[in-house]
């Protein structure tokens, strides 16, 4: 009746490390892997942000794609979400569904991945490895000081528009991902948008109190503004000449294919968001950088140049 | 430029529902579904207990398992270490991943999850639902007063060691999964255990200051003791004559089969603990159906009936 260490016990050589699990002394984590629950020590006075994405292997990301990047990309697309609401990140867990317990691509995965935390400040502190079709669920936990979080119902009509960054990269970078010889270094630009999408974190913090609402754009800027559009009660309208397109976008790709990458690509993960006018001087004094590119209006959905693209009404199931 | 409604974003109406997502004036659940992020108001002087779990269709259940049992056994694993931490559980996130949104599976798997959720007093606050082989990863959070978790690491040489309720039913209902027309109430019996695990929710409460330790029996009885035992630097010592097995196992299996489900297989999610003698009297004042095995003694591994069965030592990658 012995009992067999199954590959997957092994599992934990990877991920259970100081690399991912950080400092013994964090005061968030008061228990860490290896129990029935991790233990957390919320901050007095403050909310905790939650959220969870998953990516399926042939379906949010090619099947080929390199164990490190695939890795960086997973937890930030989760951070992104923390961004989005003012949160600063704390930690996360790992849920990874693995067809086989592969060292060489456990060990690049889980370098990738203490890369990403370190850069953006969070912590492994639980998980499940399970055998099946490769796929990756991360959960992230952030904090906010109690009634100070970036949400999507709060925009007014009047408020101007703001998005950050330049879009379109990601979503182009789809077509050159399987054409692993190109050397072209505004190629090379695009893949570096989608695969180490940089969260917003630092703007995110810095648009508490000053924000009404936000937004991160992984499903694409029209659609993510129809989440606040939906959610806050009112229309909002684009000016497509205002909207800034990644420098490469423009460069490689027509001004149709440009600015569709643009306004309907996802997994920028920049913010779009909602600023009162008597705000926009404490914006612009903000080093970011950001763009305004229209304006809350009454009625429902979203405008592309006066044309309605977006009803609005639906809304994903997620956080 | 429309942007057409996926079937995804309709998987919405099957979640984002009241019979999952409860009272709106919840004070632990600021703001739930449809934002970046999910807002939680931890409760002051408590640790947040948080574990996650990922089911694989044809590795943790067969590929027919009707919707209505599965999403009840999903929450009920993840529950299950809330119990294990005495922690009360309060919500949880659902990362479900579909072959296709097919909308009778959908409505029994989600009048399932409504019944569960109701019956362990959790609501569904946010989650993600993607495209893929399915899989379903369901995120608990529960809440325990700071510094009274029941953990792993808690054991000393001298506590007696106990189990709840009786072993084994879940994992001989395996051999029966397949076998619809069976009417024998003994395998009913078996059936139930195995989809409809009921999480030892009471019992974790009531352990806080008794129990020196406790694990919930997801990997089989020996298995979860090895945790204890690793955790807390001793060995625990069993005696298969003690060992109380589910009477139906006992009426359908032999004495070896018997032993080796109730030692050996997973899936009952009753929980195994440590008690100082001391507190023994206070422990059988409750009115929980519990049952003495062994002893925690110097060493390492687990023995059963002195022999040495597990080493110990080695640990999942989990919460």
């Amino acid at each position: 009746m012995s009992q067999a260490l199954s590959e997957f016990d092994l599992i934990a050589r990877y991920f259970d490390v100081p690399a991912l699990k950080g400092s013994e002394d964090n005061p968030f984590i008061s228990l860490s892997i290896g129990d029935d629950c991790a233990l957390l020590q919320p901050t007095p006075h403050h909310q905790l942000a939650v959220s969870v994405d998953t990516l399926v292997s042939g379906i949010h990301f090619p099947v080929n794609v390199p164990p490190k990047l695939l890795a960086w990309r997973s937890l930030a697309v989760s951070v992104s979400d923390l961004a989005a609401m003012g949160a600063t990140p704390k930690g996360f867990t790992l849920a990874l569904t693995l067809p086989e317990a592969n060292s060489d691509w456990l060990a690049s995965f889980a370098s990738g991945l203490a890369e990403a935390a370190q850069h953006y400040g969070v912590v492994l502190f639980g998980g499940d490895t399970t055998k099946g079709p490769l796929a990756i669920s991360v959960q992230v936990f952030g904090e906010v000081p109690s009634g100070l979080a970036l949400r999507r119902d709060g925009a007014n009509i009047g408020d101007a528009v703001f998005v950050s960054g330049e879009l379109g990269g990601a979503h182009v970078a789809l077509d050159y991902l399987a054409d692993e010889a190109n050397q072209d270094p505004l190629v090379d630009q695009l893949l570096q948008a989608y695969y180490k999408p940089d969260a917003a974190i630092a703007l995110g913090q810095a648009l508490r109190g000053v924000a009404s609402a936000a937004v991160d754009i992984s499903d694409g800027l029209l659609a993510d503004l129809g989440h606040i559009a939906s959610r806050s009660g009112l229309s909002i309208t684009v000016h497509s000449h205002l909207i800034p397109v990644h420098p490469a976008v423009t460069a490689l790709c027509n001004k149709d294919r440009a600015l569709e990458a643009a306004t309907k690509g996802g997994d920028d993960y920049q913010l779009a968001f909602c600023v009162p006018e008597s705000k926009i001087p404490d914006l612009l004094a903000l080093p970011f950088n950001l763009t305004r590119i229209g304006t809350c209006k009454s009625g429902a959905g979203v405008l592309l140049d006066d044309q309605h693209i977006l009803s609005g009404g639906f809304q994903h199931f997620e956080v």
